[in-house]
């Protein structure tokens, strides 16, 4: 049995404009779960994590809307709901989709944390812009009183940005591993895992940082040493010169060719960047595979038959 | 090995009047999960529930202030964030518990979802008061265009009410008992678990309804063969006449014994009553024994030198 892991983008559950409501996000998961469901009839071990840049975005501004009334939480604390909700409902869709196949396997979500190095360099320069826009005065205000560093973002206002440390260790590993083994469909490290440092006397404490889900993803493939990393996109390919008019697929990307299209700049930031790099550090640190590709291409992709496949 | 449930209050995060931040929770569960350590030093093998009353109630709260932003999620979605979220900080409190003191066991918590029936009697007659109070126009606004049920609250307005059906099944089982036979501290079952009911199609589907966490720890204490079930709450003992002058610990209580002061109206609806239920639910189906307590007398009731012991 075939052993992958799925990464799901937070946009599969909330599409740019749509109504971020529970309907909505179920909605868009019942065609998501399909697919994977696909996957699980063809005889593979699903492990699927997630995004969930919207849904922890909708949650800091919410929070801000009402800061009068709650002191909003940290960062980590709302990475820890959105793997709640997002993990129910895709627990709970999958579980269907599963049902009305008439195949019998259990799916469940384990809460994750996932260890950062304080001393990465990412806390030194925050880069990730997370929660709501702010005017200059607030956001000046912001820094001082909470520590903040606040960026302009695009001519929009200002932001809070964030570390966005790497990823180095799953706490729950051992736990997601025999659940895994035993046949159930686990659904972890939801949001890049909700970022901990583990302090000098060996404690765990939350930090307020986003890691990004595909990095969190590659590190949790090599860690239950599976046999695909599988990064799910809009697009059925990553390409060269994209938007372009010479803009080509690339079929398959070898670890030498995907590290010389990065120098090059073929690989947009916080895009499809970290994706290509995410399976570049899956693929040299195992031996096995990867691939992007689109949810719809995702079944293709792994007959070889759509996809970049990115091998060693 | 001892394996015990033990079921913690949503008020052991969030005392009243307190400030409901994260660090308010996690100072409040440093001293919980000390009380909880002590067992597991003492060999026993836990599986932990808790409450969310006062955090599902702040969400419904800030969401409805942000409700002209986002859409605010039903309660089952809610559920599950607190699930995320005091589930995260119990697993992180507890485990930074076990290393000070040299212990390598893991924590993970596993969302679950409970099943409750459609024709549960409880949907007829919604009696849990959740979310904001609203005056009577908005409430009755709400009850037309929502399809809620809305009712006076003692004096102090309008809230919601929702059905508090009994719980059924636990759809993780599985999951939960795997990791508690691999010797894993499991959390699981937070806030009564999150409501949903499986159609005649076998399709499951998130309620809108709050299952109480200490029926929930019964049944689940149940299905995992738990040895003893241990519902902790703000005193050290069920009492009789409570209150009163003439107030009596119950230290040794019988299922008889616990019905006939059912009946005679000893125990606090909303309150001590339902812990009673549910430790007589607990041991009557399983012929072992269960104990109400407080967090501080725990390890002595464990000993049978504290709290009440409710016996076949």
């Amino acid at each position: 049995m075939r052993k992958i892991v799925v990464a799901i983008g937070g946009n599969a559950l909330n599409k740019p404009n749509e109504k971020p409501t529970a309907e909505v996000m179920q909605a868009n998961l019942l065609s998501t779960t399909a697919y994977l469901a696909d996957l699980v009839e063809e005889g593979y071990q699903l492990v699927i994590t997630h995004g969930n840049g919207p849904q922890v975005g909708n949650l800091l501004v919410q929070q801000d809307i009402a800061k009068n009334v709650f002191p909003p939480f940290p960062i980590d604390v709302n990475d820890a709901m959105t793997q709640g909700s997002i993990g129910y409902l895709i627990a709970q869709t999958l579980g269907n989709e599963l049902t009305k196949r008439g195949i019998r396997q259990s799916v469940a979500c384990i809460l994750t944390q996932i260890v950062v190095d304080s001393e990465d360099p990412g806390f030194q320069h925050p880069s990730k812009p997370v929660g709501p826009f702010y005017d200059e005065k607030t956001a000046i205000e912001l820094e001082a009183s909470k520590g903040w560093t606040v960026k302009e973002d695009s001519g929009r206002g200002f932001r809070r940005v964030v570390p966005s440390p790497m990823p180095l260790d799953v706490l729950e590993i051992e736990s997601i591993k025999k659940l895994i083994d035993s046949g159930t469909i686990v659904v972890a490290a939801g949001g890049g895992g909700i970022p901990v440092i583990v302090e000098q006397s060996g404690l765990v404490k939350g930090v307020e940082a986003v890691i990004d889900k595909d990095r969190a993803s590659a590190l949790l493939a090599k860690l239950i040493e599976a046999d695909d990393l599988v990064i799910l996109t809009g697009v059925d390919f990553a390409y060269i010169n994209f938007g372009k008019k010479d803009q080509e697929a690339l079929r398959v990307l070898d670890l030498k060719r995907g590290r010389e299209l990065i120098e090059a700049g073929h690989f947009a930031k916080g895009s499809m960047l970290p994706k290509i790099e995410s399976a570049i550090d899956f693929v040299s640190r195992t031996g096995k595979e990867s691939i992007i590709t689109s949810l719809e291409k995702v079944d293709l992709a792994l007959k070889g038959e759509s996809g970049t496949r990115i091998v060693p």
